[in-house]
């Protein structure tokens, strides 16, 4: 829909800028090293001062209150006078207002899209995955633990390092064992209306696919989150070819069987081999990309990312969609400003109030702490060319595609449908991340332009980069540069295919991640909107 | 004030109980298998039902609407009518009213205490302390990494590995190296007014004693929070007889002299040289116990903790105290029901007045979560005998001792007064940990009754028991075990004085606390009332 048609226009000086559409009145300047003060672009611009690569040319001449338009939306309004060839950025450029959720009326939106092969034509294409009996599949194989509390870390992270080096060796199936501990559990309103959000958070990362139900619950004993209230309770299908029914089992530190430190971690020890028993028993088999469970975040954005790496992971996003998968797209203060574009995007009225009622609980949400959604944009935003949260906004959603939003879940919750979902969670990366593990993703997509090192060791994180000149300088770092969409060097279809390769390959296993080689992984953030006790 | 008297009342049927105050209508038995129907109690009352360790009895019949009286305070109404000999507990008593801020006047106490030498006689006790350029003293000698952002914790976590594995075995001076890695700094609203909680905790963890003032702050480049506003502020005075002015430094990932992982990594190793060389050179100095900054917590709370491990830690408490040391105790669901018993031991009227304000604070806080602070109670204080906030509240602040009140600090905030001060936090174990951190604990006092692992990395972490019966469970995890008290077998006095003791030479470095000797330590947890974006 509002996918950037990239047109690279070359200039006499080499002045390099894209206009994303040919209504907009700033372009971007994609020199690596920016562009000097009389180059001219667009072949008869001349810029009247210095202006950084991934920042804004003025096209026109603009009076005070005069729109600025980027992707064919109005991002901002002149707040003085600005010469035809300056710098366009947040110095002289107002917020808008974002869109009034009561204005936007939901009517159901035409889907055919010519650049995307028909559903019959992708279903050559599979990955090599471990297929659970709850019918998710696993990307990764991992014994996953997780806890009740937060009391219980010091153990837990004592017990990982001991089956890492005592265990694991034993079970080569088995790709790591991992430990969730998180900030709840005691301490916490248990029942305050929004205590919903963390709690369902941790139940359902414990269900996460990579975990093939093995998981381990380790409770103190006197906490209030109790360790039952974590296992599944949907029902599991039996596959009688297997020889052990997987089932998560639950141990308590409190429990007057263990005397003392030593005995505890004897117990978690027995009770990790069984698990580790199952799990090395798993086998990768060919899986349709319809079993495909992707979250779509972006994060430290540039003004490149809603022109190269975002428009490229929804190319990609779109494949996978057509192909019968489930992708989804999160971070709703980076939505708010783009959801008139989003609400006639949903497969049918119901959905489309969904979307409106996750963007007033956050409206709600902020508005409580005395902030509004303004408070996104970071100094890196903004030293990358995004001027507000509008700007930021219109690009980050180029990484949900062009497909119908067949479902919106809400912080926490888990996804109900295949196709593109909308999960709703805070921008903020590793809280986003946690809330998309929740949500069951088992293969995550992170498009960057000024470069995090964000990894997370339950499922493969692919870092893809807006611009090569952080690919270059990042090279053990980056997965997938998608920089040459800015040069014209490659199209967004062509680098959405290659990605959408590279996704199969990382999803069955046959190439690491740069964070699983290295072993970078960020702890998981809980989003808990309840308070303290 | 209201530091039990523990008579522990033997029967003909060795029925135990204790009634912590003349007035009380209920005693707690203290028998570790409780007490069965038909024990006689306090020579004539006759058990009419099994009652467990740790639970009350009624030592008289409750109509409907009565008062329970322990500690000689109302701990709620009886809610149907009790017989003398039954079980009192969370089913058969309501909860009363918080004590309203506005009904408490503010009156000075007289607080002569003679249980408590003169401060003159605790002069000789001292302590083997790290003296630091800015006055503070250390009780370790860590090399301390902080962090500006979560998304670097993935390099920060693989950083601390590769320090203690190749680098810490050259500066055998030097204990640990360990990286705070919180979840704050971006994807918040960092204007919002309650930010600042947060960031001045992350800024005063890093000034914590034990750092030695040569902490390392580890940023990404584009994130919200700043790394220079980590950066103490306040002036260092410069002694001469050290070689190297000790500093913080910076560095950031996004540095683009930085070409990838591997150089990032180099240069943090680089950085962590020079840190480690300055801290190599501490020794440890005798120190007066006034530079003792002891940070007293509860958790995992039954019904002894009121009666011997928090009344043995507040007799601690006050021997620090008189000899001009600085104790602290937080938890602000913990006291609020105690309220009326402390604020006429604040020093004046100002103090006083901050106190209150605290409390009116955190109601106000959990009311807009829709909660209060009867959220505070988990399944175990209750299992434990504790069958309210009230009850809990009243035996908490046992711990504080019987010493005024002279500074309040509010949460994340940095103590400014020797002496006994009230630092707010919420009362989740690993938070309030936290926020006393920052607040500038050098050693930290943890009472439980259930029994948790609990641990800090930072400082060192006393462990007492409130009963024996976990003392012998978990012998290899409880360092100090205040049961005995129960019996009668020990007064508090004599207890308080042993704690003190062992305070001495743990802070000394002479003997190490049972979560460090087997490394069990919890990750910190920010307290961020504000919203995340």
């Amino acid at each position: 829909m509002h996918t950037p048609t990239t047109k690279a226009m070359f200039t006499e000086m080499s002045g390099l800028v894209i206009q994303t559409n040919p209504n907009d009145t700033v372009a971007i300047v994609v020199n690596p090293t920016g562009l000097k003060r009389g180059a001219v672009v667009m072949r008869e611009i001349v810029l009247i001062e210095d202006i950084p690569m991934g920042h804004k040319v003025a096209l026109k001449r603009f009076e005070v209150g005069d729109a600025v338009t980027r992707y064919g939306q109005t991002i901002g309004f002149a707040s003085r006078v600005i010469a035809k060839g300056a710098w366009v950025n947040e110095h002289n450029i107002t917020l808008p207002q974002p869109p009034d959720l009561k204005d936007i009326i939901y009517t159901p939106t035409d889907f055919t899209r010519s650049a995307i092969p028909a559903a019959q034509d992708l279903a050559r294409y599979t990955f090599q995955g471990y297929k659970n009996l709850d019918g998710s599949v696993g990307t990764k194989n991992i014994l996953g633990i997780t806890t009740s509390v937060q009391c219980v870390a010091g153990i837990t992270n004592y017990i990982e390092n001991k089956i890492r080096r005592e265990l694991l060796p034993l079970y080569p199936n088995v790709d790591d064992v991992v430990v969730f501990n998180h900030s709840y559990g005691c301490g916490v309103a248990i029942d305050a209306p929004n205590a919903i959000v963390p709690i369902r958070t941790i139940k359902y990362i414990a269900q996460n696919p990579n975990f093939g139900n093995e998981i381990m619950v380790i409770g103190l004993g006197c906490e209030k989150l109790r360790p039952e209230r974590l296992l599944p309770t949907h029902e599991i299908a039996i596959d009688a070819s297997l020889p052990v029914l997987n089932q998560p089992s639950i141990l308590y530190l409190q429990d007057a069987r263990f005397n003392g430190f030593g005995e505890m971690v004897q117990g978690i020890m027995q009770m990790a081999e069984t698990h580790l028993q199952n799990l090395n028993r798993r086998k990768r088999e060919t899986c349709a990309v319809s079993e495909l469970v992707v979250g779509m975040q972006c994060g430290g954005s540039d003004a490149f990312s809603g022109l190269t790496g975002n428009p490229v992971a929804g190319f990609a996003a779109d494949l996978i969609v057509q192909a019968g998968g489930t992708v989804f797209f999160s971070e709703v203060t980076e939505v708010r400003d783009a959801i008139h574009l989003l609400v006639p995007r949903a497969i049918n009225a119901d959905v489309a109030q969904k979307l409106k009622a996750e963007m007033a609980w956050y409206d709600n949400y902020l508005q409580q702490g005395q902030a509004d959604r303004s408070a996104n944009t970071t100094p890196g935003n903004k030293g990358g060319g995004l001027s507000n949260i509008v700007e930021k906004a219109l690009g980050s959603v180029a990484k949900s595609g062009t497909s119908p939003i067949v479902d919106v879940v809400s912080p926490g919750d888990k996804i109900r449908k295949k196709g593109l979902n909308f999960v709703a969670t805070p921008a903020s990366d590793f809280v986003c991340g946690t809330l998309q593990l929740a949500a069951g993703m088992n293969l995550h997509v992170f498009i960057t332009g000024r470069g995090t090192p964000y990894g997370l060791n339950m499922v493969p994180v692919i870092k893809v980069s807006s611009n090569s000149t952080l690919a270059d300088r990042w090279h053990d770092l980056i997965d997938f540069d998608a920089g040459p969409v800015a040069f014209g060097k490659k199209t967004i279809a062509q680098m959405g295919w290659e990605l959408f390769h590279l996704m199969l390959k990382i999803a069955s296993g046959e190439k690491k991640v740069a964070t699983d080689v290295l072993g970078l992984y960020n702890d998981l953030v809980l989003f808990n909107p309840g308070p303290l006790t």
